[in-house]
């Protein structure tokens, strides 16, 4: 399919069919959703919903690309700035991987709701564990540096890091406020719940 | 249904057949999953199985149950000890969900997966929203006590304490050393990633 948005009737385009799917993936669930439910969603026939998209995995597939895409290129930013320390670095990520979740809540919702059950759901999976693994090396980088605790195993680390950072996809809200929460996140996470001094 | 186990076949119980029935909603999904797929699983006819439990939903009930129930019986331990200081009780709280969560692994899973599509999960739901509560409160009290930060607010901190804490389903395994992952996840959640001192 190409990349230019394809139109049917007015009102709608790919785009806005696009956020329509990803709302209703997550309300009932992919395999739940049927493609007559979406049309129904939209007050389009089911034949008109095809002059916007081919398939409903397409559907899926543009919904993953997006959130795996702003993350991947959130992680590129962070990892591309020479002035960071590695500590620096991990602390961006974390920044970064909150401001994604929350301006992107939609798409990066239904991609941690993906098990697998698809070519396209195990594409996505296989680019997550990438990520995963990149959030990782950071950490294990800053624990080398000596800028956290020894005592803690790195991957263990990585996964309570961003885990905390995943979980919020169960309560955040569309309009949340992206840059305090990845404040609140970053020092909770780096500076615990204790106060300090 | 009495409470005593019925026994149909050799080799079958209640107990066994639900702990085969939570991991088979945990794979596939709870409404995706049909008692001729848990008969199949089990090596019963579809007929055999009722035997044993008296639907989907029963055995639904029994595994939300479990988790509830051990969550529950968790925190009114912490909370009847007099001893505790609000963080000496909150860190109490956060170390015994960690334990709750291991040692009942698959039933906390299927429990966070529940989005109240029947009226078993519904009830499941507000049972969760009780728990959520009644932690979100000692956080409260910790922060009213001076003991942890006060530029954090008390229903932030404890949702991102805790879904740091549910995240642990999407890798935890059965064999996981439960008191040990009590202790490291307390230690980052009020001590933090930095090295100190």
């Amino acid at each position: 399919m190409s990349e230019r948005v394809r139109r049917g009737r007015p009102g709608h385009d790919q785009e806005s069919v696009l956020r329509v799917a990803i709302d209703l993936f997550n309300r009932q669930g992919y395999d739940a959703t049927s493609m007559g439910d979406l049309a129904r969603e939209l007050g389009l026939t089911k034949s008109a919903i095809y002059h916007h998209v081919t398939s409903k995995e397409h559907l899926l597939e543009l919904a993953l690309d997006e959130a795996l895409g702003k993350l991947t290129a959130a992680l590129d930013t962070v990892r591309a700035d020479p002035s960071y320390s590695p500590e620096q670095r991990l602390r961006a990520a974390v920044r970064s991987s909150v401001v994604v979740l929350t301006e992107h809540l939609p798409a990066v919702t239904l991609l941690l709701r993906v098990r697998g059950n698809t070519p396209a759901e195990q594409k996505a999976l296989a680019r997550r564990r990438d990520i995963d693994h990149r959030l990782a090396e950071m950490v294990r980088e800053a624990a080398e540096a000596g800028a956290i605790r020894a005592d803690v195993d790195p991957l263990l680390a990585s996964r309570l890091l961003f885990g905390t950072v995943n979980s919020m996809t169960e309560w955040l809200r569309d309009d949340s406020d992206a840059e305090a929460l990845a404040d609140t996140v970053t020092t909770l996470a780096f500076d615990g719940l204790m106060r300090h001094g």
